[in-house]
């Protein structure tokens, strides 16, 4: 049974920020954002967690193993270095998509997203380590079957790009709706789930579901393991054995 | 009449190498392709273009003022500081799809995007100055009316997500067919559309389909100039008029 | 008794590549450089470390609380982020310079610093878990005694910088010669010593050489613990007290 | 007859905030330092100038091909994404040490680098398009003379680091008084001076100061352009034909 330790990082009073006293460059805002969300991928990641840039003022992290004090750890190194403040909720469930919904309510009920009053929050609890198992997290790693061949080097980059998100919004909503999974696009054509205990058959449905909406053809491989990193590589190795058989599901452990 | 010119840069043989010879940590792939499109978006930036990060080995700007030299610099500084390479195409045109097509061809025509041996490609033409006008490029700021009370600071962060990137898949299929223009989700509430010469009606009829199809609200300001940054600030400023007055559609000649 | 655990962090071939097959703009060097450094700081900070860039192309970490696998792991992120690849060596001592002279062995031992072969060396030993103590790291803080009003606000800049720099380069050289320590230069007008466990009469005879040799009036706090950082942070606490009280010599535990 | 333009970039209040309202993480510090460098050499290598980092509280750029406003986009850019501010003085002058004296007025006028109301300061002038020139800049790269052979692989790191270091702190003041030079460490063995019109006898006699002062064996390409890079690249051809030969003195027009 999945055991997954879900943080939701909000910047602090963003939106406001961003156009006071006038609207700043959008080429430093995006700066700011994708380089914030690369330190807290590294500072989260050299301790085998995942984050997601999501929505960048609001990232969600797979943090099982980080502990309280890692986070303020994390809080704090950010205040000495940009000139925004996070507040970080974290939370476990046996679904993702359960321990988010804590998680956001954690920074929720400490104030809006917009009050310049709320700064710096961290509540939440974390896995014990006398609680934790090999199948806490369960990773699946999707990728589109031919993108180069049928896309990249075939459309022009937008309507790759279309054909890409179109694959991924439909699958991002339906894994929610029917796995309670969350999905998150990594770059290029790549999708990463965060799921609890699903077997062969949620894959194959949903990788039904999005060829029938959509038309994007996926495939997955399927991984476990106590922290993100180790049930991410076993989903990342599952995938290339896909890649390598032609096959469009492979479960690790199976 | 707008004259669009655009950049598409790829990272070359990207696929595989994330994969030679093992997988690479997911982390580290985030951070480097996070941290790429940083430099990427400061170098043209600062040279008062947009980027947007698009697929992340995929990254689609608009490039009014820089010329062939620059994007040769950013290309030879991308050499020196990372482990992959880019390829870039550069295109003009009276509407962005058209340009980000040709773009895209000279990339295309050079190789795949997983041929080991296509790298370095720099190809294409861009405005010449005599050419440059201040109605080459038009940027229009679509921001979701009422994110943070409807959704941030009441879903969860994820269904937070799923509404707005809902929103964005429909804006962004519906733009391109029926607008000829690039949109792009650039975190937050907040997407930016390049779009060729688009009135009023225009705009009206994107936020209706988004809000009949989705239910998703949008609001947006539209600036004009010879450079994004130019454009893309009178936007933001036209967005700031919405959100003092309620409307939905400001353009900021008029 | 200090036992602090010191590694050498090379890069592999640098010189070599730095002018293959021309010499690469200077820019892109310095950026590359002092990323790198930036990124083994947070790495070992996150950790309570401390590193220290000195040559750049070498640098020197007090790595206490670091084990092995950490040491791997950020050799393996270095290698999926950076153009070049880097070797480390870790020691341990009594002395931080003897900790230091054992971890550059290792490295010089497996090959020339410009040897093509030699990569991705990881060799050493550290202190195990169940022989750390609270005195394991002895840290000194100095800075210059209002530096700012005899200084920064008085001269060109760049005499400032001889001023400061004269005080480092005799500080560096004493303490090594003198007192087994290990100094640096970290900014504005602050050197950081690791020392081996010195008492009162070894600082205040080290202000007193550089101020008699160099005329620069230095004072210090000392700080100790298991960590460079509770050690360090401790120093800053002292130097603190320094500047309240106007002390030149302040030591943590006293 | 060289027309260096110099910038000096000095963060406002900066030792304060590393104190206030705790001393902060040394770690974090470091980090925000070498970034802010890093960015700032992008963005001005992009331009074809060189900074040094000098303190890192006061970096020295030279700046010829940057005009004002690019220098008040630096600022804005800064301000956008770091949690300090800087302060730029510009001047130019027939030697570099002259340019910098007035831009440190500049800013010293402008009030203490501890003052806390003293923020931003952008003032100064740059060498006119109409009356830039091939020979405004002149720089000198220097490195030691089989530094790897004779230190890196056969001292430990920190000797090896005291012989680099005796070495440039000795040239870095006789380059100041004997001819009006800036001259900066820029890692491994190199050494990069920023001179006026100097000849074959002057870095002789430097480099024999220096032999004879520490016993450290310098040798050096030069080179001149109307940019630093340009300046600095020939510097660089100069210096690899140095090594190629054996020569310890090459002048890239002569």
């Amino acid at each position: 049974m999945t055991n997954t330790q879900v943080t939701l990082l909000q910047i602090d009073n963003y939106g406001p920020w961003t156009v006071t006293p006038e609207p700043r460059r959008e080429a430093d805002l995006q700066t700011l954002q994708s380089r914030l969300y690369a330190d807290v991928s590294q500072f989260v990641g050299a301790r085998d967690g995942y984050v997601f840039f999501t929505r960048f003022d609001n990232m969600v992290g797979v943090t099982n193993g980080l502990d309280i004090d890692d986070h303020r750890l994390l809080q704090e190194s950010i205040n000495n270095r940009y000139p925004v403040t996070v507040s970080l909720g974290i939370a476990t469930g046996q679904t993702p998509i359960q321990a988010l919904s804590d998680a956001t309510a954690l920074i929720q009920d400490a104030g809006s997203a917009q009050d310049a009053d709320r700064r710096n929050v961290l509540d939440g609890r974390i896995v014990d380590d006398a609680h934790r198992t090999e199948s806490d997290v369960q990773i699946a790693h999707f990728d589109v079957v031919d993108a180069t061949g049928e896309y990249t080097d075939e459309l022009n980059a937008f309507d790759s790009f279309i054909e890409i998100e179109q694959g991924y919004a439909e699958l991002m909503r339906y894994m929610r709706s029917a796995h309670d999974s969350l999905s998150f696009f990594v770059g290029g054509d790549n999708i990463i789930a965060v799921c609890p205990t699903l077997d062969r058959a949620a894959y194959e449905d949903a990788i039904d579901h999005v060829e029938s909406a959509v038309g994007v053809e996926l495939r997955v491989g399927v991984g476990r393991g106590n922290t993100a990193h180790v049930a991410g590589m076993d989903a990342k190795h599952a995938l290339e054995h896909c890649r390598a058989t032609g096959s469009i599901l492979d479960l690790a452990w199976e």
